[in-house]
């Protein structure tokens, strides 16, 4: 970065455009302005016509920004460290077309939780909350929760329920797996192939993802994006 | 067949190798007795210590057969049927690892339901109700009910719900993906590739499964397998 | 009814209104136009604006009827009916104030099903299957379904799921309580009292509703009302 | 308690005396010990038989005490408070026998979340998670999670989901009601009335419960209670 560091990363596009932002800005410690180009995002709720004002507030000091946890995760094949990544939203462990289903162990800070007979297992950051986890079923975090969720999807026994984990404890899923497959993915970007005990280890990331926020707060986005109070029945 | 028609099939295995049998034996009209090798299952609740004495009260005729409803699954390309299944407990849709959410959008006799963005879309029987549809949030059909289920996994939208259809419908499923893929399974096998513009159709089959049953009802197997009624918290 | 029967019961308000409508209209066999003063309903579709035409449409018998299921339910103390409902949505047996959960046992055609410690218990119509039973998790039976469905209240047992059951069987819940209180409330009328030994017992009645429709269909009242397909995420 | 404090206060009961005797000791910093005289309990894990090997081990100073959050509640009514109240598991606003459904607004640090129509509101602690607010659908929360998880039981609108909110943070639920009316329980307790425009506000409170452990951790439990991993279907 030299000598003259980023004050400001201008981010244009959609939610996935910042995920993909953060991720890659995640080691120095820039904030990000998300625009959206389409339609209201929960990371990216600037309006393009609200650009230059917003700038012209970032520039005079008056912006908030507020800082959204971000996961480091690893994958573990044996004593070895596959990769090592950064993650706004979700890892997902997802079975192949091959498989049924897939078994995995979770481990909350290397005590064993439970086995999980599913299709997959999601570890989402209170940002990724409101994506895939809450497709499965999961709850919605706050942004300013420090946890994890853990989120089952489609889990063989009924009793499986999203976990929430302090955001200091370190989360990791053993693949257990004969003769089926896995993948990974991380904020939704396409799989790494997994098998048979490699395991998918996250723990919260010292660094943070640096939102200029405009005032709107995040239930507006709750009610706006997702129809909360809506009456549908 | 020749001229000496099958009496009874005796299926030594699982609930899977029961599902197995009856697609197989489908178009002949012949009763299948399960007997479990492992744990109870929902389809072959006889243990093998029982197979002799059910073998007599079968030939003495003090058995009853229960009729157990079976779909008819086409898989459509273009004006092409490229595949004609019978199908006992479930059709099912999903995402490859590629692919982070597919649209699928659902008809009823022709009418247009509603497009779904979610991993995948399960068709099922009463029988397969208590399978992968549970798991993804499906309800138990009890296996006299003249209906099939359609229950999506992990949908986009917070409102689709279950939809429970007569059986005297018409079910389809069109596929619609740009670049992304997905594949179709029947009763958990592995799965056939499909496209964009790919369609699943499946209706109730004239034929049935004619199963042979103990005395223990089906609310004692959800009692027995679901564990229904057990205070977990 | 005298020797002039009515042909045709208009009714103004709202899903409420034609509720009340139709189980007073049950035993007698005439169609009810459904004219909705507010928003639109599930049953009441027919927009004031459209009255006229809709009542021509019926005179040139150019509209078509519709038949929805009515469930027949008895409250029962001992040997004793202590009434006997027409019931259009749902059957609701819920706690009141003063208890935390009480326990529920469910029969089909006499044959128990599980113990069910909940809040509540519904027992819905197919029509009734997008009210109150939507809200508690349960599915959406097209109207067309011969079938009811069973959903329990924020049950304690995590296992327990909705049960869709043939309308052929009759339906009982046996309330067991020491010193809790229950209610009964049917198409969401204010509650009968319920005490410990209490059955509530419901069936297909041999009378149906008969709706007038206008053209939209089942699917499109379920994509404006419910929001289905709506990306909400 | 004067000159000589306590040092231990011994619980003989079920988790529901342990929640009247954390209640009871919440001001003075005691620690307890659950004794469980029924079956395994959540806060009540040690078995009679256990009593003395822990008391020995609490005597040497070899027992860990776990930290476990509690409530403090208010019930406002205008400008005035009228009660105050420690609360271990949840506070739970519910609709009586003559409410169909109640709409409640929720309020995280003073600003408006969002409006539900719903049968109740709990406001449950990470221990409260596995009790009323699992039944009615929410997540686990680990003991540890500095939050609170808002569950709203029944919801009429179906893209409402749980919400786990920060500790720090202030929750008010505001009764919106004409001429329904609801009423407040907290921890299972009894309920007080509400009426239209009365509001349950809930905080952290500065005092914890101390709870002696033995050995058995916070999974086991989930294991054991929940059937976490026990395959049901």
């Amino acid at each position: 970065m030299g000598t003259k560091p980023l004050d400001l990363v201008v981010v244009l596009g959609g939610d996935g455009t910042l995920l993909s932002a953060a991720r890659v800005t995640a080691a120095i410690d820039v904030p990000l302005l998300g625009v959206n180009l389409g339609s209201l995002g929960f990371l990216t709720e600037v309006p393009p016509q609200s650009l230059y004002p917003m700038l012209e507030a970032i520039a005079e000091g008056r912006a908030t920004v507020e800082r959204r946890a971000l996961m480091l995760c690893e994958l573990l094949r044996g004593d070895e460290v596959r990769g090592r990544y950064f993650v706004f939203n979700d890892a997902v462990v997802n079975k192949t077309a091959l498989a049924r289903l897939n078994t995995y162990d979770l481990y909350i800070d290397k005590v064993f939780v439970s086995s999980y007979r599913a299709d997959g297992m999601i570890i989402a950051t209170p940002t990724g909350s409101t994506a895939y986890s809450l497709s499965a079923g999961g709850p919605v975090l706050m942004p300013a929760v420090s946890a994890l969720v853990v989120t089952p999807v489609a889990p063989h026994s009924l009793t499986h329920r999203p976990l929430v984990v302090p955001d200091s404890a370190e989360i990791e899923i053993l693949l257990r797996s004969e003769e089926e497959v896995a993948y990974l993915s991380l904020d939704g970007q396409p799989g790494l192939d997994l098998s048979d005990g490699d395991r998918v280890r996250c723990r919260r990331s010292e660094h943070k993802v640096n939102l200029f926020r405009t005032g709107s707060d995040f239930f507006q986005i709750l009610r706006s994006k997702l129809k909360w109070g809506e009456r549908q029945a």
